[in-house]
């Protein structure tokens, strides 16, 4: 009696981010995925082909390689780039590498890894010091601008990268380099007192998370205290007590995220790191009550975060602009990088939840469709008549930022997705996300073959199991979802949703099947009444999409004129041929005549029920015309044009 | 036969800003005015007592004064203040002073003036030349940084400052100097070809309107053409093409206001200089064109202009956020100044219809109530729980503001008001503005009493006039009043308001009466639907005065979940006692309570009708609650808490 029978393989789980170190306390263990085909597949598939091969060259034309060069004293010249930081679009690139080339042999690719990460290890100084900016432009003097400076936040991303590199390829070049930077740094920093010379933190959290991996991939503990040092000087003060640097209030006792959005997240993600490995409970509170009030108060409905392009801050509680949305591309990433942690941590399906609406729209409208383009923000509208200032701030696709943190991030999640897929723990298999393909746990193997979000028909096949008893197999029911069938074989389900997870408790045998049926019926979308950006507007939503308008959809006018009628029915219309093939959502609405108020737009208010239209007699008010939505991730893939999410109502 | 009757002396016409030169082309003629009790006598009187006076010592203590020292040589030290455009708060200031010098003598004042004028000029270079950023931090290197070192903007304001010191007090110290530095920038910038060295424009317009004005108060047509060349060289690429320094496009082009709001509006008042006094009517029509674009499209209820933070700039068209509304005072005040130029050229009530709402509202909540205190920005909405970053941005009143551009901006509009209020033409007197007091034209005095804009009864009193003929005597009917009664004598009128004027036409006698009752029903006013910020929102007004709610009336809880009841009466109430003496308008509202969505704000779409609150048994979805509204002007006098202009109806 075979315990297995052949399936392809899948990739050792301990490939992945977040490999949790001994000891840890977490409800989950992560799992393993392989995405074969699907819609992440296809996504992924440029990725690969495209935007990861396109990165040296764009590496090289802005300048990133020649800084090291510079800096390892093999070229001459001029740095290039205006800001501190940017090795680590080089370093977040070699992530992005590696994680591609655990997927595939790739000749080339390795070629570009080995050759960049020949330039790294040539730039650093000997003691271990690595910031070309700080050893070319400021002369070598160091952490003398903790506030604006990043160069722990450069660490970090050199240290993220050369942990990918080494579970990816068991090779040690460049986590030598990593380690001998984490080292330095450990004996530079620490609390007053303790020998070490200076007591201080970053403006720009990220080292936190990197040296929590760091002692994962090594087993080296004083990373880890390094790493729970960072966290804690957070918020005393020693930066100047700006929220921006997280330095307002310690994470222990903040009551809501706060503050640049990307480092308030890094920072989360490293307090979710601590409470898993160190086992600190009153971290692991705190970032179970920053999670819920973040998501509660600060959250756009694609899991966009960050409301102010100025300080790229947070913002006030319920304060999320539409078309001054800032949602960072780089935030959604950090998002689904803490949520999963709280996911594994926890074991609550509501991380997950989190992570597969960012996934599906916040984060994936920050890459164009042919992975050649990007967002830096992501806004939940562009006006008629917006003038586009054009730069990184652009609601247009850029090619590439000076600020070019968002592509490279892009790359290094869509590159190593599959980690974030599933989990695994003494009882079984949980499976956090769908996709075509196989999740792999610890002697349990589950196929996987759906047309999500498309479809939603999950068809998960049993292709591996321990030989004896039982083992549950606990599938997330998204939040959105208000109809759910599943069969086991031949007979139907009806279990119990329990927070989230529809637990299969049998005694499976290889061949089993479990058909998942997730109802996808569009669905308008309302907000708490406090999001005032968008009282009297709905969204179109279906399944884990949000949907947008774009007016290249909606020939002879604007968007800001249209109203949806919320009494019709929503329509769905599979197109292949439109942008890569999205299911769109047709829904009925109208292009309302808007009364000429003369020069002054605000008139006395006319008691409920009156229509704003012109009463001039014989005129329509309004014209009937039929809404296309598309899904929010492919917007800006077409021509310049008006674009929203929240669509008024009346 | 007495010509006219003993009265008080009234300021003369030539004292103010804004006295057209010979030949210029405008419909009205500035009259000025005496503002003796009432509402803008008690806001003047804390400017002259306390804003004013506190001024040198704050200039002293900001390094200000300092600088001018160190650029004169009699003082060592270093640079105080962080932008290269400190000097002209001094400017401001000295304008200010000046302004208030022509209302009354005051000897302590005089002397502060003199002494700081005589810093001015010893800090000026022999050439002319005069910025002490450049003279001392950029070891003298002038014109290199056009884009963003304000050596033009603060040339301006010292001309300005000049131009009021000359009229208000006849005397030429500082008046030398800004023409100095005037022939200085005269024989450096002009058009290539014209032999001048350099073709450039500054990032800040300013200068543009201070040379027309140079050019009024000297006679030297010189200046007024390097005005038109100043305004005619924006738009053409020579900073780069930013919207941000007006750059992007020339204004004969350019289809609604953009860029940096302040920046836009001086640059505008310059254009409506231009088209006054030159005849320019193809700036003439631009000026019109965008001023109509700007009042339709971007801006606030308040009058308050700029929608972003971000680079203070004007935003799309009718994006209008409310808690983010950037509203600079500065842009308040460039916009009196544009508007007042546009009604003096065109002779419509529209433009001072425009200054009326933005006197009253978006202007005057820039400076507290004792007159110590101010707003940089002036948001419309702070939310329960904001947390205010301090600084420059707070939304809460600051002592004096690292950029400390608006503080003498407010200061020197409150002082020159009075020339704000009446025009003169050969037809008669325009009354523009309500005050007790009286309004002088050529040969014609028209006292006023009047609690406005408490209370809507304006009496009016021929006390001087000319001996044979009619004159009309025209009074602006305000756009928002839907109730205008007035009696000549004892006989009613109802003549017809003709483009926001009342005229009346006769033969006047000294001792005639006219009563003008301007209805103050308050009033619920809507947004044009395309204000996405306020949909489902009304804002309360009366007569002039926009209203808001602060949490300090409103005990028991926040604001984010109050509701007005649109349907329920609003009563008006006189308080005396609260703020200065207010009158407050009284609302039925309700606390609306909020289904607790779990960690998830955004929940399926209820069709209308239907409410969101909690429908759990027995528990009512909202508690009445009586609202006090409280005018816009007068926020953010008492304790910090949360405050909305607009409120949600359901």
């Amino acid at each position: 009696m075979p315990r297995t029978r052949s399936v392809p393989p899948a990739p050792a789980a301990a490939v992945g981010p977040v490999r949790l170190g001994p000891g840890a306390r977490a409800a989950l263990r992560p799992a393993a995925a392989g995405i074969d085909a699907g819609f992440w597949h296809a996504r992924r598939e440029v990725n690969a082909r495209t935007s990861i091969p396109q990165g040296p060259g764009l590496l090289e034309s802005a300048g990133n390689l020649h800084n090291l060069r510079l800096a390892a004293g093999t070229a001459e010249g001029e740095f290039q780039g205006a800001y501190p930081f940017v090795d680590t679009d080089v370093y977040k690139w070699l992530e992005a590498a590696a994680w591609q080339l655990a997927q595939e042999a790739d000749e080339e690719l390795e070629a570009h890894v080995d050759r960049i990460t020949r330039l790294v290890a040539a730039a650093q100084q000997p003691d271990g010091y690595l910031n070309t900016w700080f050893q070319l432009v400021k002369g070598g003097e160091r952490y003398q601008d903790l506030r604006w400076g990043h160069e722990l936040y450069c660490a970090g991303h050199l240290i993220q990268a050369a942990v990918a590199h080494h579970r990816a390829t068991g090779r040690t070049e460049l986590l030598d380099v990593a380690v001998r930077f984490a080292d330095h740094i450990d004996s530079v920093f620490g609390p007053a007192g303790s020998g070490k010379p200076l007591d201080g933190i970053d403006g720009h959290p990220e080292i936190e998370t990197a040296l929590a991996e760091l002692y994962r991939e090594t087993g080296e503990r004083r990373y880890l205290d390094l790493a729970a040092y960072f966290v804690d000087r957070h918020g005393h003060g020693l930066l100047g007590g700006d929220a921006y640097c997280q330095d307002r209030v310690p994470l222990r006792e903040a009551t809501n995220v706060e503050g640049h959005a990307v480092r308030q997240l890094y920072l989360l993600a490293a307090a979710a790191d601590l409470a898993t490995e160190a086992g600190d409970d009153e971290l692991r509170t705190a970032a179970e009550r920053l999670w819920q009030a973040m998501t509660t108060t600060k959250t756009h409905v694609t899991g966009g975060l960050g409301a102010h392009h100025d300080k790229e801050d947070f913002g006030d509680p319920y304060e999320l602009p539409n078309e001054r949305a800032y949602c960072e591309t780089c935030a959604a990433i950090a998002s689904v990088q803490w949520s999963w942690r709280m996911a594994l941590l926890t074991g609550e399906a509501r991380y997950s939840d989190l992570i597969e609406r960012t996934l599906y729209n916040g984060f994936l409208a920050g890459v164009s469709l042919d992975g050649e383009r990007w967002l830096y923000v992501n806004p939940l509208q562009v006006r008629d008549g917006h003038t586009d200032p054009g730069g990184d701030q652009s609601a247009r696709r850029t090619r590439w930022f000076r600020c070019a943190c968002c592509p490279p991030n892009v790359m290094r999640l869509l590159a190593s997705l599959e980690h974030y897929l599933a989990s695994t723990d003494d009882g079984g298999l949980q499976i956090h996300q769908y996709v075509t393909g196989r999740y792999r746990g610890d002697g349990i193997t589950v196929g996987c073959a759906t047309e999500y979000p498309w479809n939603g028909t999950i068809a998960l096949t049993v292709e591996e199991t321990p030989d004896e008893g039982p083992w549950t197999l606990s599938l997330r029911i998204p939040q959105w979802c208000r109809d759910v069938r599943v069969r086991c074989g031949e007979e139907s389900y009806d279990g119990p949703v329990t927070d989230g997870w529809l637990r299969l408790e049998r005694t499976w045998a290889v061949g089993d099947r479990v058909v998942l049926e997730l109802g996808l019926e569009p669905r308008l979308t309302a907000a708490d009444p406090r999001v005032d950006a968008v009282r009297g507007c709905v969204a179109i939503e279906r399944g884990p999409l949000v949907y947008c308008l774009e007016q290249a959809d909606h020939p002879g006018g604007g968007l800001d004129d249209i109203v949806v009628d919320t009494t019709g029915p929503l329509g769905v219309k599979h197109r292949p041929d439109l942008l890569g093939g999205v299911t769109t959502v047709v829904a009925a609405g109208r292009r309302q005549r808007i009364r000429d108020a003369g020069w002054w737009p605000y008139t006395p208010y006319l008691p409920q029920g009156t229509s704003p239209a012109d009463p001039t007699p014989g005129s329509p008010d309004s014209e009937p015309v039929e809404l296309t939505a598309i899904p929010y991730y492919a917007w800006a893939n077409r021509e310049d044009g008006s674009m929203r999410v929240w669509l008024p109502t009346s």
